[in-house]
């Protein structure tokens, strides 16, 4: 070992989902958004004047923060920005996670979690969904650092229903709850008007999903005002312009079109709803979705089979070899003809199989 | 306090530099580039396709880095990419400073070194530039957690010559040591050579100032591969995707055009070599300047008094209020009608002054 590596940052390194890219394959492995943009995002792109390029972005991200409060009636004080929720989620934690005492978190959740309480040096807990993935409100009602909950949860797609949110927050003002709601425009209610009753709860959700702009990376964080300064100390002190120009007039260009964004939504909810049935009929069953995404066992064949089986076809979809949830496979929800293509190539595969 | 305070982690605010945006202003006060980025930059972001957008970006930034590969002679697991080399930068703190020992840099230097040690509580012990701002090569000589050095240095445009650069390095092998060469474009050569010679050198720069790209926010490491997967599964445990794909697109397209990137450099470097020149003549003196920059400094009228008069005239530039450097303006290098103007009110400023 050369001396001066027993200083350097110990982490397990954390490996990106795949990021597949060839012709007419079905990629349902990352949970994008199958249509794209609205359409003045593209408008807001070809018509930038690309000297601005040259100077500095607008550290405090006014345009977009001012937009986001707008469309959620909040104060531009409660809006924070960031590179996308990862981003956001990874000042959150290193904002309010520094007790000594663990943060807890479900033992089936966003695989993140984990990942920044090791890099952070933050102790950390895990609470055991129950056997249908359900929060068991009473783990959450003992001394703790802090508290992170994805709502609807991922990989399952379980949305918690709010009072049992609310519960888990009654009870620990005295910790940050982080409430991560990536898949929540797609089923089920935001935590966000907890946010006056609560001044320890942060609310985070991105444009990587229901606005379609995963490759922009824009997460945003909503609370009350002073957890939003502490976040953005912790920002300032790290890299005060994070976000660059292309991300700030397209996200706030993407956040004007209600309209399109409440569509596109629509048109999703539809398509899944068409997938759960036409999955059911194949002996395929999951968890209730509210998000844009199935998490789908097979009552015969095991998900690993399925998963490499869809893979040889260029169809992509996502499978976690981890303890609980081994025999799952996370399915995003594609565009009508790509959940039709997946349906047609199962169905064979299910009648053929030994 | 509400409980939940207590364990907000605590930094001192760092206060991004002002970003004026007046009509008719004269900016010289964050070192950006006056001319626009390569003209291959506008035909990227008109001809992108926008539905590409709701799609997770490449996490290896393969099309950035490999073009970056190809300019500087290196592999492709010799190049890191960061948004802006704040971000690089920070992630190579949060790497490789986890020693109990200080990290060392000079007293005056770029003024977020302590703001990253503070945030990520790393020790460090400032080491003092002689009285002419040069760097005491023999102070670095002691047991320390690494270091890092900005050559040209931020805010005093001074170069140190590889030489000086060299010795430190070969005095300091057993820990990382970082070259922060944001400005090295625009005068002196890079101790890129050496990342063959030494493991422990990482050298960092950026696309904000002689790629005309501050508002685009990209900046990178170079160095050896395994310093740059240590990085990369740093970043990995952060945000696994943090350039966004316009950012990709216009980098590589940036680098590409080296006829305009050497074109720029030259342009600059002649209204530098004008503004030196015509500031002496109003009795004016700076350390002779290697960046896109001078640190300059009155015979008669204060620093402060004349910031606070050109701050009158929409003329922008930037004042320290820090010890030994109080008495100095750091004026970036803008257009020669930018140049001319800042001359002309300085003139007059100076002859009425009493």
């Amino acid at each position: 070992m050369k001396p001066w590596e027993k200083n350097i940052r110990k982490v397990v390194p954390y490996v990106p989902g795949e990021q597949p890219n060839k012709k007419d394959m079905v990629k349902l492995n990352t949970n994008e958004n199958p249509y794209p943009p609205a359409p003045g995002v593209e408008k807001v792109l070809k018509d930038m004047d690309s000297d601005t390029l040259r100077l500095y972005p607008d550290p405090t991200i006014k345009l977009l923060v001012d937009e986001l409060a707008h469309f959620y009636h909040l104060n531009s004080d409660q809006v924070f920005v960031g590179v996308g929720s990862d981003d956001v989620l990874a000042v959150a934690f290193l904002t309010f996670f520094n007790s000594p005492s663990p943060v807890l978190f479900p033992d089936i959740t966003y695989s993140f979690y984990p990942v920044w309480c090791d890099l952070y040096r933050i102790p950390y807990e895990v609470q055991a969904l129950d056997e249908n993935f359900c929060i068991v409100k009473e783990d959450y009602n003992k001394p703790n650092g802090g508290i992170v909950i994805a709502n609807p949860n991922a990989p399952t797609a379980l949305y918690a229903d709010l009072s049992v949110i609310e519960d888990i927050i009654a009870h620990n003002k005295d910790v940050i709850v982080i409430l991560d709601e990536a898949y929540i425009d797609f089923g089920g209610a935001s935590a966000l008007p907890l946010i006056e009753k609560y001044d320890n709860l942060l609310v985070v959700q991105t444009f990587s999903k229901s606005r379609s702009m995963a490759g922009m990376r824009i997460g945003y964080a909503m609370g009350n005002p002073e957890l939003i300064k502490a976040m953005n100390d912790v920002k300032y002190s790290i890299n005060s312009y994070t976000m660059n120009r292309t991300a700030i007039l397209a996200g706030a260009e993407a956040v004007r079109d209600v309209t399109y964004f409440n569509d596109n939504i629509q048109r999703i909810i539809k398509t899944r709803t068409w997938t759960e049935e036409a999955l059911t009929d194949l002996g395929f069953s999951f968890p209730k979705s509210s998000a844009n995404f199935l998490f789908a066992t097979h009552n015969k064949i095991p998900a690993k089979v399925i998963f490499q089986a869809l893979r040889e076809r260029d169809i992509y979809v996502r499978y976690f070899n981890a303890p609980r949830i081994d025999n799952y496979l996370r399915i995003t929800i594609g565009t009508e003809e790509d959940m039709r293509k997946l349906v047609e190539f199962l169905k064979g595969f299910i009648e053929n199989y030994k």
